[in-house]
């Protein structure tokens, strides 16, 4: 830490530095024992210095300041009365904390007088307040109060200022990721991750591992933790959603006070958060559920962020989200004030079960490209996708992960065909279910990796299924992209009417056009076509309202029915291009078999139907045994 | 009612019997007045009557008795000494309430030593009490206490006695028709609705309807209502799920008895049940989650019922439920405990999954036909498959359905192909996403439902797709029936895996074999093919693991390609055989693409997976951009 203590002749730097120095453990410099010789003399015989005469003086302390702060910091006393020598200083060193003494003439004068041993004749005071420019920025204080007072002062708001913007707890993977991509963006950051077993090092690693970073602070303990960062706090949380994270929100309230912001950064479920925002409101504490898209990669370089919160909460943390978001094309952050209660996690949910739905999408393609091409065919077709407008992520890393190769095997084969999944993709399925939404695909999309799942199950009823293999016919690479862009747009068309319901119904207003925008980078989905949904839901709310897109679904219905029927032909199994083209049909259907429900429905229960011949709104039902 | 007083003479059964009278009011007679002149003489006499004497008294007094009894009541004192004099009343009058006047000779000798006027002389005494048998049942009391303390006592007891063993609240379509059905049983019922607004002559009709009914008493008033039931009581709530039980069950509950049992017959979430068992145990109150099905037409001749609670609750519940509830081919009760908790719900919930996915099914199999058969020729092949091991009532109803008509047209096509859905079928569908279960095929039929609302959208989408009429052949019959059978198997392997897999999870310990037996009558998916799963589900826990049902898969699945494929190019939405079929294919693939989406979680979320070279448990991650 470098403090230079500045101010005309007389106003107490050298009393002042020296005693700061002695505070804050630091050697302590007086600036005018680096002028040459030559301008020693001049001041000693009453001649005023000109600029020209200061020039390699000041270039003298700038290269000494500069080496201060790399080693262990100093106190300098430098009269520094002009910008432009301050200017040399600031531009060669980082963070210099400037103490500015400030006093009348009369009050310096006085002070003169009293004084004995000094080089600089009481006559040269008028021409330094005429020199002075008072900078706009360091600490200023009156020259009035005792050397003590005033290095007592000094040493408190140095306190205050070296506190940081923002805090963020948990340094697991994308914990470490945010935090190496908030502090360069040149943010004041403490860090807290517990010490229990296991993790005892793992705050003391992370700074030794990026001692490069300035105003990094890292913590084992909450109170000091919440200390260190300036009010009104706000810590962003990324650890496990569920329990872990209510623990430390209530190891966390007693140092909280009211105005402080906790961001949830992880996948809770959006009634959870409602929960936790109601408790903390009590205590006047903002609670921000901040759905953040982009893996470890785009923790690191640039993520998608979806916070749900109120407005004022929103307003404080904007910065350091807005910062450390990824960029769109127009150079705009891939972060947005979604809306007000849960419904940031609400629409990350949504993003993963759009994902979802994609992941088995990709899937299916290359379950029906398998059977006739090999895997660097394959990467080969989607890499030329990936220079289409279907570029996507996905699609990107589905060509990598089909070129790896461990030795000479493929690794892809090597891995055990039985996905995973966290809570947001049935999260996603049981919210359309709930909020009557019909997001097939994305449901579709989950239970295949459940149906995945049971291995051992599908390997014994394969055996019962050995049929002869059958040949018919290799898939139109052409028709299969046309298969892959109709469903990825059926995909959208319901992952958004699914945000749309739901905004509608809780009243968020979520702007389904911003949405868009802030995934088309940093996010998993990002790609071409979302850049095509953020331009549509700028105008309207609903993919089907535009004529372009109808035609390109009409355009390549065909295609579809043609992978499929092929598909089924060959007994695969490719449900996402099933549920779409069933999807495409059922929504395109002028009168529905539902009638037959309606009327089963009636019969057995008497659950009563609407009429075709009769207004909307009244309901009828038909005694159906009797003649 | 027929009150008889007994005892010898000198009893006081005069005395107690006018009180009696007095009190109830009901007209008085003695025994002695309908004595023919004859007998009359002989007792002046002191001559004492023999059985010959007694005969015709004794059946002038049964026919007395009996129209006493059509009437309105009536109290009759009389000696009745032997078993065989009150034989011939109990012969032909249904419902007596017999008084016994009890005192030793002593007693009784002392009262009539104090006795005029009357004409039975006191030597006869004697022979009274060597006559009499005391009968083991009616109200035994000592002619000790004061005629008003009797009187008193007998009333009491005439209040317990008449408490009816159940009691049910709620008569809307589904309470009124259990109520008729409790009755029938011979069961004495008390029923209750609210007198709200609308609802006020609610009870009042329902008592004059029926008339006929003996033990049934209507209230309107929930304490009077909870006071007639005798101890433990137990109420059977037929009301809508939801806060509107909440509220009942509060109103209830100042008025309940630890011990008592409340029985919710309506669809609640199975997780609602749980947490209401939970409040009403802290009252020591029985709380059982009774899921019934069969519709109106089931709850008046015989649901299904699927009771979840504990085994000492069910004890108690089970005379009443299992009496009214359906039989199956073996003459067995459709009513079991299902288990613990809130698992009768449960099951409820999924046998309506299963339903959805049955109407669904149904519904495709329409609209494959309707394109190239008649209402009436397609009702006519639901009828020829109604005669084989498809048999079913939903095949059944369906078939109805489709003759019903209204003037020259028919009903179905003025009914408004727009489904609606309550709870359960969603819930299901979120239990499936919920417990890792692939349930598709009622997900599917929830998604097809929410689908079918949409009719303005599809509409508007149906002029956009105007294409060319497209006629490639009519479906085969044949391989329409295969196909059917083919998802009925699957959903409801689906349906019954998803109650295996949580009764595991939640230690239920629910019997398969018994809920399919429950199943096979009284409820709305009642079917031939139950008892098929009735059998497969008391040896195995899968249809899966019988050779048969493989064999019959397999045989079919071309059958289902074929429809499916027609479909296709016809443009039908036919979403669960669609999807029954990518199950089937999904589920018998040795080799799947999950691997690919596991590769893909690996590569943005760090994932990891396992591999098919290493043991099971461990996993890898790998750093797919590295070379």
């Amino acid at each position: 830490m470098v403090v230079i203590v500045m101010g005309v002749s007389g106003c107490g730097k050298t009393t002042i530095g020296k005693m700061l120095a002695e505070s804050l453990a630091l050697p302590y410099y007086d600036a005018d024992a680096f002028h040459p010789e030559v301008n020693v003399q001049k001041m000693r015989e009453g001649i005023p210095l000109d600029d020209l005469d200061r020039e390699p003086w000041l270039n003298e302390l700038a290269r000494q300041l500069a080496d201060w702060e790399k080693g262990s910091g100093a106190v300098l006393s430098c009269s520094a009365l002009k910008e432009k020598y301050r200017g040399k200083f600031n531009a060669r060193v980082n963070n210099i904390y400037w103490v500015v003494l400030q006093g009348s003439y009369e009050q310096i004068y006085s002070r003169l007088q009293a004084r004995a041993g000094h080089y600089m004749k009481p006559g040269l005071l008028k021409s330094q307040f005429e020199t002075l420019e008072v900078p706009a920025y360091g600490f200023h204080i009156s020259v009035l109060d005792s050397p003590e007072e005033i290095t007592a002062q000094i040493i408190r708001n140095m306190e205050l200022t070296k506190k940081s913007s923002f805090g963020l707890i948990g340094l697991g993977v994308m914990g470490k990721s945010i935090a190496l991509n908030i502090a360069e963006k040149h943010i004041a950051l403490s860090v807290y991750n517990r010490a229990e077993a296991g993790e005892e090092k793992v705050v003391q690693h992370f700074l030794e591992e990026n001692k490069q970073i300035e105003n990094l602070q890292g913590y084992i303990e909450l109170r000091s933790f919440v200390e260190s960062l300036k009010k009104p706090r706000k810590i962003l949380i990324m650890i496990k959603a569920g329990s872990a994270l209510d623990e430390v929100i209530e190891q966390l309230s007693p140092f909280l006070a009211p105005g402080d912001i906790l961001i949830d950064g992880g996948n809770s479920h959006y009634q959870d958060t409602e929960k936790r925002m109601e408790i903390l409101a009590k205590k006047q504490i903002d609670f921000v559920g901040a759905g953040i898209s982009g893996g470890e990669e785009g923790a690191r370089t640039g993520p998608s962020i979806m916070p749900g919160c109120s407005r004022e909460a929103y307003r404080h943390i904007a910065p350091v989200l807005e910062a450390l978001a990824a960029r769109d094309k127009q150079g705009a952050s891939c972060c947005t004030h979604v809306g007000p209660g849960g419904s940031g996690h609400f629409v990350k949910m949504v993003h993963n079960g759009i994902e979802y739905a994609e992941m088995q999408l990709l899937a299916d393609i290359f379950t029906v490209l398998a059977a006739d091409y090999t895997y660097e065919e394959i990467a080969a077709i989607f890499e030329q996708w990936d220079r289409t407008e279907l570029s996507s992520f996905l699609l990107q890393i589905t060509a990598t992960i089909l070129r790896k190769k461990e030795g000479n095997r493929y690794l892809l084969d090597l891995i055990l065909d039985s996905a995973g999944s966290k809570g947001t993709g049935s999260w996603s399925g049981i919210a359309a279910l709930h909020f009557g939404q019909a997001a097939t695909l994305m449901t579709t999309a989950v239970f295949a990796r459940y149906i995945s799942a049971l291995k051992e199950r599908r390997v014994q009823l394969s055996d019962q299924m050995k049929t002869k293999e059958i040949k018919s016919g290799k898939p139109e690479v052409g028709s299969l992209y046309h298969a892959y862009y109709f469903a990825k747009i059926l995909n959208h068309q319901q992952g958004f009417a699914l945000i749309k319901a739901v905004s509608d119904e809780l009243q968020w207003h979520i702007d389904l056009g911003e949405i868009a925008r802030i995934w088309t980078n940093g996010c998993i989905i990002k790609s071409a076509f979302m850049e095509k949904c953020q331009v549509i839901f700028g105008r309207c709310s609903d993919l089907f309202s535009e004529q372009e897109v109808l035609d390109t679904l009409k355009e390549f219905e065909p295609s579809v029915s043609e992978i499929v029927r092929l598909s089924i032909q060959k007994r695969m199994s490719v449900p996402v291009l099933f549920t779409a083209l069933d999807y495409w049909f059922a929504i395109t259907t002028r009168r529905s078999s539902a009638a037959v429900i309606q009327a089963q429905r009636d019969y057995f229960g008497a659950h009563t139907y609407q009429r075709t011949d009769k207004q909307s709104g009244m309901f009828f039902h038909t005694k159906w045994t009797e003649q």
